[in-house]
C-alpha cells in the first residue's frame, strides 16, 4: 500500500472513531460539545494517531485495538493546542487556517474545552481493554506522565519562561523533548502496548519515536520561519516575534536542517529490528523531514 | 471517635499523601510544581478525600487503600478551583484567604497548574491497585465521567451560562447536581470500590452522596449571602453580583434553608442499611448544615 493511501485509511478510521468516542455536539450543554469538535475536526493531520496505529500493526497487533489509545492521544494534543493559543500563553487567533477556539467561542469556554479534551481521553483510554502484557491502568499511567508537569505541560512551561532569554543547546534540546517528542513517543508506545509488544520491541519503538520527535519539532521551527502563515494554516513566524528558542535561531537554517536529518536517520535506524516491516513508519519518516506544513 | 479528632486525623494523612503524590516543588520546571502546590496546600477542607476515606470504612475497606482515589479526587476539585477563577472564568482574586494562582503565577501557569493537577489525577489513580471487584481502570473511567463535559465542566459552562438569565427550578437543580454533587458523589463511590463494596453498598452511598451535594451546594449559595468575604476566604456576595442562579436567589432564604436540611435528612437516611457504623457519616453531614464556612 502507498504512503497516501495508508494515511488517508487510518485518517477515515480515526475521524469515525473520535466521532463515536465524543459526546455528540446536541448533548447538553451543547456548546461545551461543539467546542469539543470544532478543534478535534479541524483538519488536523493525525499525526499521533497514525503513529498510534501504525505502531500496533509493526507489532503485528490490530488496528482496531489501537483506537481507543490512538483517539486519547489525538484528544490530549487537541487540548494542548487549544490551551496553547489562549492570549494569556502564545495568544494565537488562528490554528489549521481556522479561527482559534477562544476566538469562537471566548476564553472561558476553550478552557473548559481544553480541559474536557484532557479528561475524556483518560475515559477513552481507561475504557480500552489493553493486552496481555499491558493493562489499560499502566496505559493510563504512561499517558499521564507523557502529558504531566514533567513532560507536556513542563514543554509549555519552558517555552513561556524561555521566551526573550538566552537558552543552551541542551535546554532546547530538552523544551523540543518535552513539548513535542515526549506525546509522540507516547503515541507509539500505547500502539505498541495494545498489541501487547514484547519489552525489546518497546525499547525499539521509544528509540524511534524520541528521535522522531525531535526531528518533528525541529523541522516545525524551520517551518515557522520559512513557510507563509497561509501555507501552515496557523501564524508563521510567531517564534521569531516572541523571541523564542528554536533551531534556526540558535544554530542558523543549514545547521537546523542538517540536524533534522541526522535525527531523521537516527529515528529509522531504531527501525532496523523490524526489518521490512518497518517500511511504513520509514516512510512516514522520511515524508515528515520534506513536510512543507 | 469524636467527629473533629476523626477529620484531623484524616486531614494530616491526606496532605502527607499528596505531599507524596505530587512532585517536589523543585523538580524542574520549578514554575509548574511550586503552582500545583501552592493551589494543593492552600488550606482546603478536604472535603471530597475525607469522604472517599470515610465511605472505604464504612465498607469495612481501609482508607490506606483508598487514599490514592482520595487524593485523585482532591486534584480534580483543586484544578477545577484554579481554572474557575480564571479572569475569563469567574475572575476571583481571593480563595481560602489568599491571592488565587492567577494573580500568584500569571494567567498562563494558572491553567497550565490546573491542566497538570487535572493530569495527574489519572495517574495518581491508574498507579492505585483497585479491588477485587473494580480494577484501576474502572475507577479512572468514573473520575473522568465526573470530572468531565457532562458533569463538572458542564456545571461550570451553565454556570456561566446562566449568569443573568431565568434559570428554572429544575435547571438548577441539573446545575447543583453537576458542578458540585457528581464529584461528591464520584469520592465517595471511589472510596467504596477500593474497599471491594458490593453493588448494594455502592448504591446506598451513591443515594447519599447525591443528595449531601445538593445539600452541601444549597448551603454554598447561602454562606455567598450571609457571610463576609473575611469569613468564607473568597469573595462573599459574587453569585449576586454576577445575577447567578442560586436557592436563596430563586426561593428566598428561609426556603433554601429548609431544603438544605430536607436534602441532608434524605442523605442520612441513605446510611440506614449500614446502622451503627454510619454514624461517622451522619455527623460529617450534619456538620456541614451547620457550617458557616
Amino acid at each position: 500500500m502507498s504512503l497516501s493511501k495508508f494515511i488517508s485509511a487510518k485518517m477515515s478510521a480515526i475521524d469515525r472513531a473520535l466521532d463515536g468516542f465524543l459526546p455528540k455536539a446536541s448533548t447538553k450543554p451543547a456548546t461545551i460539545h461543539k467546542a469539543m469538535r470544532y478543534s478535534l475536526f479541524a483538519g488536523g493531520k493525525r499525526l499521533r494517531p497514525i503513529l498510534a496505529l501504525a505502531s500496533a500493526e509493526l507489532c503485528e497487533g490490530s488496528a482496531t485495538d489501537a483506537m481507543p489509545a490512538a483517539c486519547a492521544v489525538e484528544c490530549i494534543h487537541t487540548y494542548s493546542l487549544i490551551h496553547d493559543d489562549l492570549p494569556c500563553m502564545d495568544d494565537d487567533d488562528l490554528r489549521r487556517g481556522r479561527p482559534t477556539s477562544h476566538k469562537v467561542f471566548g476564553e472561558g469556554i476553550a478552557v473548559l474545552a481544553g480541559d474536557a479534551l484532557l479528561t475524556i481521553a483518560f475515559e477513552i483510554l481507561a475504557k480500552s481493554s489493553g493486552s496481555k502484557r499491558h493493562t489499560p491502568a499502566m496505559m493510563v499511567q504512561e499517558l499521564a506522565a507523557a502529558s504531566g508537569s514533567r513532560w507536556l505541560i513542563a514543554g509549555q512551561v519552558m517555552d513561556i519562561e524561555g521566551e526573550g532569554a538566552a537558552v543552551s543547546k541542551s535546554a532546547l534540546r530538552f523544551i523540543h523533548q518535552a513539548k513535542t517528542a515526549a506525546l509522540l513517543t507516547c503515541a507509539l508506545r500505547l500502539g505498541a502496548m495494545s498489541a501487547n509488544a514484547t519489552p525489546s520491541k518497546l525499547q525499539s519503538i521509544t528509540e524511534f519515536g524520541q528521535a522522531l520527535g525531535l526531528a518533528f519539532q525541529v523541522i516545525d521551527d524551520i517551518l515557522d520561519v520559512t513557510q507563509t502563515t497561509e501555507k501552515l494554516g496557523k501564524t508563521a513566524g510567531k517564534d521569531v516575534a516572541a523571541t523564542k528558542a528554536t533551531y534556526p535561531a540558535l544554530f542558523g537554517l543549514e545547521r537546523a536542517r542538517a540536524v533534522a536529518h541526522e535525527l531523521t536517520d537516527k529515528a529509522t535506524a531504531a527501525l532496523k529490528p523490524f526489518g521490512k516491516k518497518g517500511d511504513i513508519m520509514r516512510e512516514i519518516s522520511n515524508s515528515l523531514l520534506v513536510r512543507e506544513y
